[in-house]
């Protein structure tokens, strides 16, 4: 047990320093490595399979409400880019420029995509003519960049992966569902798969996108009580249209402007899972986007019958699509057990000549390290029942994190009590100015609002800020 | 049936004008578009979802050989290219270039990558430290960007998307081994699932890719008899791994320099497909990746009952996982018929009030025009059988056509002659030497090596250039 130990003394625990934790997963879980381009990652095997994990379950759930997979060129030219007003000073000063092609200077010089909404609107110009050619809905799985100063790794990098998606509408009650529908496949995602509990909402005026009329947003809550802004989705109504003037013939034969959204998650992904479910000895990865959902390890693997009996442990599990993986290296027993618990593998399976003997196996769960001792008859059955059981653990403690780590602000006073004091939610009233949005912020050194629930409480008629009176009940607090 | 005769009317014959009949393709089938950005293009659903069917069933061939995918960042620094001489020299040329980021001036400028050998190198440097380490077994999946003068969708565009394979390992010979086992994929992978035969190879010292050691080759050849590169492999020796100073403590505990692979291929393989099976009236696309394998047309649907059969036969189909469409828009019949044609769906059903009444259906197969008349019952069975017989009659038309193309040259009169009447390949002798290479592209207007077969005939006993005494039998042929 001696390599154990020194294995799981490496990760920094995540209550002395959140941050290097944080950090010390990602390196010694070969999730991610830093490149020689500055803020760009390198995803690693463990890393990326996760993410093909996480790009099954989302495009299934995509292609199921309807969306097509296209792609657009990764440039834009500059003068593309400047078509929409507020979407250009949104994106502009992030940007990559190539100014060289071939040996050549370019006349135009190109932006490395930051998102795509003007790429989609040239070419909805191109192929939206009637409303019979309405809804376009379209997604596009693909890297963008974005010129960031501070980065880490999955959170804020200059380059990362993920899914936009650009829909067009006849009507822009229709276009308003979709940014509600796509809203709901996120939280859906997050919660059956990822294990994430999150609060959603409607984001104010200050924080919504660069170009947007309503922008929403999912907000998990990460151990530490620190927000991460998990997906959004955009209602843009015909602003772009205009600008880039798209135009159909409605049913009435008349000339008009169609309604549009978009909506996007990120590798950032991969960082929330970490943080919301990861422990001092590492990871630990929701069963349905894990790469090894259980691990065989033989115990006295060199005594006659071992290797052959977790060889067919293995084969039964993969005969029903379990994702398995039998270690049968010269490494210790102890070892491995703390190798695949820092990669956070939902179950380990351990068997030696005693569990033989007896015909069981050990069941060993990630989340909460029970041992049960499962007949090996019944073994397909017992993992099966475990991985649910320990996806809707893990979505239990999350979401207990969540709710002991949301706290409500009746004054002034309180609010900026709670901001020093206690890392979590605030949900406090606002009178819907971004003035007093801002205040807040600087007087908490960077609490911002994440957004207006749905359903708001009613907590006092005025606003925390300036005492006048509230508008709305907002949720705040610090994010990656 | 006066929309089909229009319909059909609108692509230009390939025998007229080959160009100009496979753009008409893309553009009429909706695979792709023209950006704003000059040689870029825009993949559209139809297209993209025929590269999804294309990665789905390459990826299951990747992790089947053992490999893993990774993400690398899309920059390259200019020091980090500059690291293998051979490399930069033949990529250089055409790299795009990021001078500004965030507003301000680069200190070093950023190629955005054309392939990512420097990028696996400079990871594998730190994650490779011992011959326990080895192999590495690595594939991506991005888009890469080669600055083009002139091009054309698919098959020559600034930026495509591709998988890019790099692997290491402990010795030449099982690097040699995995640059030719990846061969044998791709080759596996042109015949089982894109009805594609082809001729395979090792290429030139010209024709090499810049740094490797040797390039293997895949040239299948268009329905016009012009090649294209269909996918390459490079052995590397360990010229990378001295460059980038890639070492590891071997068997023999002495510090050792690994030996590397890469290999390829593109979207480019889309362009494969429409050349090498469209005929005049459209697409023709293989069974395995046709994004839609049965289009159901119901006729005079507005009867009773029609519809309802109808939707009980795709439904039939969709739970034997065939990729169905049921078409009941308000078009024509006939114009259904000649659409799905266009688009190249392997097989029609037509199911009409008649056919009801005698409980049947009329299956035509795209490849021959067949139809067939088919009892409701055996839908399933006749539709899996017939998607089976359409891949085989479309590889056994493209070998024959392959076949009746291909030529033998005796003479250095006999291969000019060959070059400028019959367009094809041709087997000729070869001295070795670059120079004739270069004397018999430049005396045919364009006629380059394809690649040496692993299994050379003797043709005669001097090369058909110089006359000298004759190393290798090449393939010869112009190219896309």
């Amino acid at each position: 047990m001696a390599q154990q130990k020194k294995l799981v003394e490496a990760i920094t625990s995540r209550d002395t320093d959140f941050a290097k934790w944080y950090t010390d997963i990602v390196k010694k879980a070969e999730l991610a490595d830093y490149s020689g381009v500055k803020g760009c990652m390198i995803i690693r095997p463990y890393g990326y399979a996760i993410w093909e994990n996480i790009q099954k379950d989302m495009d299934r759930r995509f292609k199921k409400t309807g969306h097509e997979n296209v792609y657009m060129p990764m440039f834009i030219p500059e003068s593309l880019l400047q078509k929409e007003k507020d979407h250009v000073e949104g994106f502009a000063p992030e940007c990559a420029w190539v100014t060289i092609g071939g040996s050549e200077k370019l006349n135009e010089k190109l932006c490395v995509r930051p998102t795509s909404e003007t790429l989609f609107c040239e070419h909805f110009a191109k192929v939206i003519n009637s409303y019979r050619d309405l809804p376009k809905l379209y997604n596009q799985w693909c890297s963008v960049v974005r010129w960031e100063k501070t980065t880490r790794p999955f959170l804020r990098t200059s380059e990362f992966l993920w899914q936009e998606g650009h829909t067009m509408h006849e009507t822009p009650e229709e276009a308003r569902e979709e940014t509600l529908k796509m809203l709901q496949v996120y939280t859906d995602f997050y919660k059956d798969t990822l294990a994430i509990p999150a609060v959603i909402g409607r984001k104010t005026e200050k924080e919504k996108f660069a170009g947007a009329e309503e922008t929403y947003t999912i907000e998990p809550m990460m151990y530490n009580g620190v927000a991460l802004q998990g997906g959004t989705t955009h209602y843009f109504g015909d602003g772009f249209a205009k600008s880039f003037d798209i135009t159909f013939t409605g049913r009435d034969n008349k000339l008009q402007y169609p309604f549009q959204t978009s909506w996007g998650t990120s590798t950032r992904m991969i960082g929330a899972i970490i943080m919301v479910h990861g422990d001092d000895d590492g990871l630990i990865l929701p069963p349905k986007v894990a790469p090894i959902q259980v691990a065989v390890i033989p115990v006295a693997q060199k005594k006659e019958g071992v290797l052959e009996k977790a060889n067919i442990l293995k084969d039964r599990l993969l005969d029903k699509d379990i994702r398995v993986k039998l270690d049968d290296s010269d490494k210790a027993p102890g070892w491995k057990f703390s190798q695949y618990e820092m990669m956070g593998v939902p179950i380990r399976l351990e068997i030696g000549p005693k569990d033989i003997e007896n015909n069981k196996c050990v069941l060993v769960r990630r989340d909460t390290r029970e041992k049960i001792s499962v007949p090996l008859e019944n073994v397909e059955c017992a993992v099966n029942e475990t991985l649910q059981k320990i996806h809707e653990n893990m979505y239990n403690r999350a979401l207990e994190n969540l709710k002991s780590k949301t706290y409500t602000a009746h004054s002034h006073e309180e609010f900026l009590d709670i901001a020093a004091s206690k890392p979590g939610f605030i949900k406090a009233m606002w009178c819907g100015r971004t003035e007093c949005e801002e205040k807040l912020k600087d007087e908490t050194g960077g609490v911002k609002s994440r957004c207006i629930p749905f359903v708001e409480e009613h907590i006092s008629d005025v606003c925390v800020c300036c005492g006048k009176p509230a508008k709305n009940m907002v949720y705040w607090g610090r994010q990656y």
